[in-house]
């Protein structure tokens, strides 16, 4: 196994971990990744760890990189299909994965990425309009 | 790891095969899917294999019967993602999976599924019209 696949489903990437990470399938990861949205254009990246049974602090670190890389390129990510007791886990341990936003099911977390997606036109329109303007609005 | 993930995105449900297959693993993901297909009502499955370097007999096979299953329980079968090398190896082996349908990725493999919702769809209304003819149409 040397890879992870990634998904393209419209403006968005899906990811489904399943392996166990270790740091070179993670830099792998990273960098495909990166490549994938800028190569597509991606809005937003879906990770799903349904799979997983137990998240460490690896995983976790590895979670919050692939969110602030992707954030920088203009990507959302949402962490999707968090098992409870791993969520019981992360938080006994104190890992309770700043900047990282989840949802229950890849379906949530793509409506979550598709309001953003839309909250983000909104933003550019009105920037758009400040320039017409030449003023910032009051 | 103890079980594979199935996704669901809408209708479909989508599985990313990135482990090595054993005997247990396929079973359980067999009867997995067969649940969720009968909860959910879904139309069709897609199984990602861009994770694999090598499909042998094993997976083959059970590819060939997971899509017999899901056609009993009406929904399609599409297999995608199959890498280059995979595809050589398969023939070289006289392995032609019959009987499985394959798409180059995701969203085509999920356009064929809905283009085959779509003819269903048809079937069903030309059904519906025979019934309340009481005759075959001509």
């Amino acid at each position: 196994m040397e890879h992870i696949p990634i998904l393209r489903m419209g403006e968005f990437l899906l990811i489904t971990v399943q392996v166990d990470m270790h740091d070179r399938l993670a830099m792998k990861l990273q960098d495909d990744l990166t490549e994938r949205i800028v190569r597509f254009g991606s809005r937003g990246v879906l990770i799903d760890i349904s799979g997983l049974e137990i998240v460490d602090s690896f995983i976790g670190r590895m979670l919050g990189n692939i969110a602030s890389v992707s954030r920088i390129l203009d990507a959302e990510t949402v962490v999707v299909g968090m098992q409870p007791a791993v969520a019981i886990t992360l938080v006994e341990l104190g890992l309770e994965l700043p900047g990282i936003r989840t949802a229950l099911s890849v379906e949530r977390g793509m409506q979550i990425l598709r309001r953003e997606a839309e909250l983000a036109g909104l933003e550019v329109l009105k920037d758009a309009n400040m320039e017409e303007d030449g003023n910032p609005p009051e």
